[in-house]
């Protein structure tokens, strides 16, 4: 008998219709005769509604009472899809994070799990029992509710599979699997059947909203497969494993991820001299700002110019803060453009396929593309242009990669 | 310094702006130099709308998976309390009835408190918190998140003032006070200033609704004093303590209560013999319903009648039972009448004045109000009447005892 762990997101269980499609589905996994943990977020709007409430009280809370809060959203979900199970005829039990043994750091709002008492749920599963277990929390040593940030429910589903040794966790969403790209803008899009973690975490933190990085770098730590499937479709999903446990259809590029929430800032005439970066960074990061793509290159003169993204919402403060810097560093001129978009291919086939860079320039220059920035990692070619070129540049890359096949 | 207890229903914490109402009552006890414990209920409304969607579910849902469900309306409520103290400037903490280490029983939906662990309340007033605790709610030795039923938020805040040996156990509500009868029945209806653990006990039971029964018993057992308050105007409520404690108004009767909610069935000519009560009564128990006043006379040729009353949702099927049993026990007919009402007049002076019942049953007969059935208990004397006679009847009563003044 194996174990599955299934995970379904706000909008799987967003009714109570929805909710009693989802108990069929739990059901035929038990039918199949395996043992089946399912770990449920918030019904779709929940979080949203409650975060609303607090707000109307201070716009800018945090910490512990926010997570008392907004923790009742799961809790909600547990017993409602566990009454669900019941009156289907099936034992079933639902578990708060801290009841079901998930114990995280004290980090309020963005809590990390440290562990899972296994037991808990072990000996519920051996008493017949499916188990319905909270996402999104946990609970610190000293007893405090914890949530772990957004899309956190995915991150619960795969620890949760590593502390049961799980044979497969199942992310059930609204799409059913993870494409070449966004299917809404560019048609041609197709599923893929199979692709690495480390492929999937490059889309994932690319842009790619299907899975939570956390989650895909958990999964890839403790060799974990995750099949992404559709809630409200049938079919096997894709499939996101380790490399080498994957008969791998050896495409060169798995996929093409953007991200149309950055802004770019650029400071020109720095001084190049040791610790430069973090004399611009570190004001930044105090402002909390997280801080994507980073490229500094040396222009005339011994100046170097340093240009990086920063999310669209904190943009004019990241602005604001590096004109300061650049008094102080006495740079020739600050510059930015909230107006651009992060295009990433990604594919584990760039480490054999040497040419696969200069191919991407040369497509987008075919098509007068103009590229403001370029990244690149092992697996993962990111480049950043101004946000009206998106669309194309999606579907000439698509084209010209041949993922339409 | 003194530690209060407060409690905040449903009403006095349903929106925003009342919370933050109930956050500056709260100060002003803080700067009393008082430490503070508040106990909440859910939003109002909350829990109802919970239910409604757990039946949606399943009409007959009960136990541990409603607890997980509704328990999470307190906890909304805490953390919306503590974040609005906060904000106001002052250190408060929310607590779950777990975090609180409310232990009851494993009884769901209707769970007894066991013990409670004051430690941890301690702790958190020491450090100079505000501790905001969830009414209504508690856990099992074994971690089952339990409810205390309805209207259990006022056994809770009873319990954590005896835990804590508090001053005062304050139950903020929508009234001013306890009355002499309901207000919205009888304009000459008056607030009691003090009134003992004894009248209050029999005054709830009978259909006052302003405080549990349960929480009075409690109160009275460990010999808190309760004072129920209005939430939205100042005043100094109702007092309700031990008999020894109060300086009593010497009043030979306190209030009277009404109840509309039941239905009265009588058997007939039932053979008089040993266990004939409980051959009536158990086939109505094991239907679960509540069996309120009980009277039993003998008729003629040794056979007795037996009249007891039931809410009035049971009715039918407590008829459909008792018809059954009337069979079996040879009986000569069941009667029924659900247009009933129970009136009750309560007081600690009936021990010494006797001629109590008589004076009402005269009042009652000088007004040509038809008595069906009487029960008296020490402190108290209930009957039964058509309930067209209601208002007519608390009315004569009031006058005759001279509760107006």
């Amino acid at each position: 008998m194996s174990i599955i762990v299934q995970k379904y997101g706000g909008t799987s269980i967003g009714t109570i219709e929805k909710i009693s499609l989802v108990a069929d589905k739990i059901i035929k996994e038990i039918n199949n005769g395996n043992q089946v943990v399912v770990v449920v977020s918030a019904m779709s709007g929940e979080t949203n509604r409650l975060l609303g409430i607090a707000k109307s009280i201070d716009n800018k809370i945090s910490g512990r009472e926010l997570d008392m809060l907004i923790s009742t959203g799961e809790q909600v979900t547990i017993s409602l899809l566990a009454m669900t199970l019941n009156k289907k005829g099936h034992r079933a039990i639902s578990l708060t994070g801290s009841q079901a043994g998930i114990l995280t750091d004290n980090a309020h709002n963005k809590a990390r799990i440290e562990s899972i008492n296994n037991s808990v749920i072990k000996n519920y599963l051996s008493d017949g029992n499916i188990v319905v277990v909270a996402g999104f929390q946990g609970v610190t040593e000293e007893g405090e509710i914890t949530t772990l940030g957004r899309g956190g429910s995915d991150t619960s589903a795969v620890a949760i599979s590593v502390a049961l040794d799980a044979k497969e966790c199942q992310i059930y969403t609204d799409v059913d699997g993870v494409y070449t790209t966004d299917p809404r803008l560019s048609p041609g899009a197709k599923k893929i059947n199979q692709i690495t973690t480390e492929e999937m975490l490059e889309l994932s933190s690319q842009g790619s909203k299907v899975l939570q990085p956390r989650a895909v770098e958990f999964a890839g730590k403790y060799d974990i497969g995750i099949r992404v499937l559709s809630t409200f479709e049938d079919g096997s999903g894709t499939l996101v494993k380790k490399e080498n446990d994957l008969q791998m259809e050896k495409a060169i590029i798995s996929g093409i991820a953007f991200n149309k929430d950055e802004a770019q800032l650029t400071i020109r005439g720095v001084p190049d001299q040791p610790g430069i970066a973090s004399l611009i960074l570190g004001p930044i990061a105090k402002l909390n700002i997280d801080v994507d793509m980073i490229v500094q290159n040396v222009g005339e003169d011994g100046l170097a110019n340093f240009t990086f993204t920063v999310p669209r919402n904190d943009y004019e403060n990241a602005k604001k803060s590096l004109i300061e810097s650049s008094e102080k560093l006495n740079a020739k001129k600050v510059e930015g453009n909230n107006q651009i978009v992060k295009i990433s291919m990604v594919g584990v086939g760039m480490r054999t396929h040497p040419g696969i860079a200069s191919k991407m320039f040369s497509v987008l220059a075919e098509n007068e593309i103009n590229i403001s920035m370029i990244s690149t990692s092992e697996i993962k070619i990111s480049i950043v242009t101004d946000e009206n070129n998106l669309k194309t540049a999606i579907d000439v890359l698509h084209k010209a990669f041949n993922l339409e096949k």
